[in-house]
């Protein structure tokens, strides 16, 4: 054994060339309601050119995969993206080059739901939730989805307002009836989310209720991990690492954050968090399709232009997985051996501070996509054009 | 010295004719947008009954006082609460037995504020904020309002995004400006916030800022605590006893939280973290007049009826100020001196335990108000009147 | 229904020989470990009396519970209580009228341990803490112990520093070995902690991996619940809700913080954390015997008296139980029932604002215990006897 | 205006060349009990090799100069570091090229101070503690030191326990009265903490409070802002900001964290955060020499090597400051003036994101210094000589 703080003389950092078929296969879906307004309690401001129907949101998602060559899937929400034909909508995504993918619920936003949804003590509104899900089933039937993304406001303000205990319970037997309506080759994926709305409990506050949910469930369930939405401090990396290591990580929002669920662009706020959590994907075989963890951005542009906030956002997990394929995994596995704590950290902090840009901008240019896809799109007139033309309407926001 | 954990046999805890002075004196203010709407990013929910105009606000408030003699002014927000005649605003109050309160100002709903308002690298945006705090200040006079209290909201959401030296030094040109527009008998009240709506920095994110900021100014600024606005784990009443030790203790913005502003009941989230900070006012001098701390609740019932909300507010705010009353302060001044650990703790949680809510009940009687407030509220009829009475017309919420 | 936020004119508390029964069946244990010396790594302060040995912290456990009749049983910790005779041990303490209770494993102070135990890449390092964990098995068969507590401070303190998908593997090996020389009447319970000792990541950091480890075991394997081992702003009940609801919660390790693992005594930093958390515990049937969920104290008491220290902490949760079972259940579930939030908080309320410690004092009296058992135990003369006689020798600390 | 989220196409970072002169300036102090033992209070491992007196700490600093020239000076801790003979000592570092520098009082580890020092309530404790401090000044103007850093460990555990407010008071005085024995040429350094040892209040437990009373004292007081002793979220680059905006930033005790005070290798847990401290410090003028910023490191090496711990702490800071100063600023100035957020984000991290240790490898071998310091190191054979030599003896660590 060297010294221990030896610093490798020789390292084997694989060169691009090898990490290069893993990132061709790298594909993040983008969240259609990103490209509404979104904004806090206090004021969701407006953006020129903002669109004003699922059309036109898919249409700027497209723009987003025509520069990166990355986002190749929208996520929907309904009822925000509800159309009377999804066939046509299919065929619309997939005439601008995307296709659509995960199908978000939504039981917030009905005055039937302020007590909850899945869980309601009331079980006319949790037919009507359980309706909801059933009917985001058929959905994905006709656009081809495979995911149905739960993610669920339900919670109290006060210590007392609700027996957390008959809570949980009715959102197992919620979740059952849901699941046994899934297709053979869909998936139920729980999401869940330290708290906000509620402030007092959450109902799935924490992955080991995702994870005991759908554990109980089958092998079609699986957990959401949202990269928001922790305790401070929480090592999110680790709960990457279990999930997969339990064959239960369905999926990622991505986004980062400082405070609370502040849904800022991923890699933006700790950009150190994010390599840690792709060098997990990476270790568990996250990015291997045949496991099927689906990445997917979360995030809201409050007050960034939103195109190009979705364009530095893949382009931030794709550096942050280029630099996590980089890794030199022998040295790293002989410094861990030897006990040698310096020298492992120092494995890993090698491939976090090399600079991917440039290979990945040769990459991409030797692909026909532009070096600089930030540049790219703002030299294509595209946002100058939907500013013109996106006159009039009500631009999309959460409530629409 | 007695051995250390010595329970005292013979205790000198005050009764309550001692305490009743200083509680008959309490008054706090109501903030008139916790009568409106309220609620998350995710959704408002109305409620029946909810006032529609700033008049319907104030006779909501006067209910609160009406059953518990605790809350005889109003806060004003402008420009939610804008009328043109304030004169006869302050008469409408009179006549239901209130009175105007502190005037606060609102920089954040405005488009030209989506980068900052005081802080505004633009000058014409800064000349625009400030000269809606130089309207609040007119108002105050016609209102005969003495306190103008400043929120901001600004700050950024993504490192590099702005500048934060020179935005605090604009900060301190901006205030200054505002402060030489006070009366001699009016004062600006800078309110500090951890964040959101901003998730990168904020512009006054600590009460080290506005302390210095305020000290700055001159003796007629002073500091806001909202005892929502900190970094979690942060001892509150640490900050009040600094903030009285100081002078610059201008007032309490109460509310409660278990994870963010939840801006919950004050109390309801940790009784046992209001009841200390109740000590440290009593303690500094707080409740004595001449000090000038206004008492204030800044709360949002988003899923709670509004009044009993309120009611049920200030009624947690006199328990615990009887109950810091209490304290046999020869006991614990001797146990503290004897480093008696064990002994000083149990002098203070034996006035936290002690149940002050009978012989609060019946000191209410006795000057004319009802043992039971909440009881007498839903017994008065006034929710069912008001909620048969308001259809029609918006009701209030934060936008208006 | 009432009008919400409606004040119950006729409440239905339980009365407090409704509750009697449950409360003299309580018992609460008492570590061991608790009576020597403790501190933080700035400092260790002695304390005149303090054990020397292992029957002297015996001795003084027996203490506590001679005052309180709340604490039959003490948890050993190995090595720092090992003895040749474990038969004479448990005699010993027969004799002072209590009970060897669980036993502790200890495999992080061993110069071996410094990047782990049960996780440890090295198979040799592995097999000293499963020898460890077996030699704690046969001790506990010599002393009729029911539990063996595992507490790991496994974990790295920088990323990269180990692979923790293998620590994860490796951990569910040697537990399963452990674990298979359980005996049928014998269980396995996991603790796990948020941080520290280790400041990177922790191998079992949360309940959710506590959990999947031990759900992997078997029925015998459970969980142990430490209050004070959470990320800032955890709902600690949702989790005893949870856990209950698994069939999984094993034991806590009852203590307070209001930062980090602070182990104060268990009820001073947070009160109505501890009555939120008896309230599930009521609810889950946590104090129903055949559950088996044990109740212990791990707590340190660095600046106070430790054996009044460990009084106040058994009175603490005794009378926060009284609290949680006066609890006007009907009222409770028909205001949940009602959507009533108010209503349901304040049933809460009333019950955790009630004095009880008037009655519990007369209940004492009844039962030929003290009324005050701080009081008494300070008229006791004890304190004086052992600081008197424990002159010499090395008081007790964490490492010996 | 370009459109938001433009990408400049030409940038002007400043190349390496322009920003050398202030690297060459850097000096940052190292703390002599860095290479001592240390750990957490669950146990502290030995090391071989480590030294037993205060010179062979300054001899073990010394080569994390040599093999870095970025670590000039040494910090002494009295009494762990307390000689006879001063200007011998300051001699002996001389000889081994480096000086020493700050003075770091305790007043912790006394039985004494159990309950407080210089805010005791005990004129007698308070004294003493005064006294210590009179003392490091003579011993500062025995070595020429000019700082004497005063960290208190002050504070209580239980709410109740001590009067804060009187604590406070108290706390001015005592300072006051070591101010006014200060050297003309000499500076009272106030440290800041969020909490540890005490866990329930901390005296001085944030910048204001540290603000508030050094802005009292004159002046030659000023701020130490830990990087570790702050509550969950703190934007610390904020208070880096606000400190040098207000003149009062006197000093960093740089490290890192994760969830409480880890004392980890500065950069470690968070990179980026550490590049935006940085960031402010350039923009506040913290490098230049005349505003009086001292650069110290304050860590904990529990289970990695001491002095390569040391290099690579000192290596991350210089690597920071360098891509603190490439960024290109005119870039930044006119996409923040824009509202441009994506544009002025990105100019951040294109500093950030430029690897700039090649060039830095090459400058030092242009300055006779190794281009890997810690490989240099581990082949100079130092760490085996005094693993063979420092044989007997007790290991230094905190309390010796």
């Amino acid at each position: 054994m060297p010294p221990a703080g030896y610093h490798r003389e020789v390292t084997h950092m694989p060169v691009f060339d090898d990490i290069a078929p893993q990132l061709a296969a790298q594909a993040i879906e983008l969240p259609s309601w990103a490209f509404g307004n979104s904004g806090t309690r206090f004021k969701v401001f407006s953006t020129p050119g903002t669109p004003r129907t699922v059309q036109e949101k898919i249409a700027d998602a497209a723009q987003v995969h025509r520069f990166t060559g990355l986002a190749p899937a929208v996520a929907l929400h309904i009822p925000w993206d509800k159309v009377d034909d999804y066939a046509a909508l299919a065929r619309y995504a997939a005439d601008h080059g995307v296709s659509l993918g995960t199908i978000n619920s939504n039981t917030f936003q009905d005055e039937e739901y302020k007590f909850g949804s899945l869980t309601h003590a009331d079980p006319g509104v949790r037919r009507k939730a359980i309706d909801h899900h059933l009917e985001c089933l058929e959905i994905m039937n006709a656009t081809g989805s495979k995911d149905l993304k739960i993610w669920l406001a339900d919670g109290t303000n006060y210590a007392g307002q609700q027996d957390m205990r008959g809570r949980q319970d009715r959102l197992a037997e919620s979740l059952a009836e849901i699941y046994s309506n899934l297709g053979s080759e869909q998936r139920l994926v729980l999401e869940y989310k330290f708290f906000e709305p509620a402030f007092y409990h959450t109902d799935v506050p924490d992955w080991g209720t995702a994870y005991a949910q759908v554990a109980a469930l089958g092998d079609q369930a699986k957990v959401c991990l949202d990269t928001g939405h922790h305790a401070p401090g929480t090592n999110i990396e680790f709960i990457v690492m279990q999930l997969l290591r339990l064959g239960k990580l369905g999926s990622f929002d991505f986004n980062s954050r400082n405070y609370a669920d502040d849904d800022l662009i991923v890699g933006a706020a700790d950009p150190f968090q994010l390599f840690r959590i792709m060098v997990e994907v990476v270790r568990g075989g996250g990015l291997n399709p045949e496991n099927g963890v689906a990445f997917m951005l979360d995030q809201c542009h409050n007050i960034e232009e939103k195109i190009p906030g979705q364009i530095r956002s893949v382009l931030n997990v794709q550096e942050m997985t280029a630099r996590a394929l980089l890794i030199d995994g022998d040295a790293l596995a002989a410094a861990q051996a030897a006990g040698d704590v310096l020298g492992a950290h120092e494995v890993l902090m090698d491939a976090f501070y090399t600079d991917v840009r440039p290979q990945l901008a040769a990459w991409r240019e030797s692909r026909g996509l532009p070096a600089n896809p930030m540049a790219a799109y703002a030299a294509s007139g595209y946002q100058q054009r939907i500013t013109e033309e996106r006159v009039g309407g009500t631009q999309a926001s959460w409530g629409s």
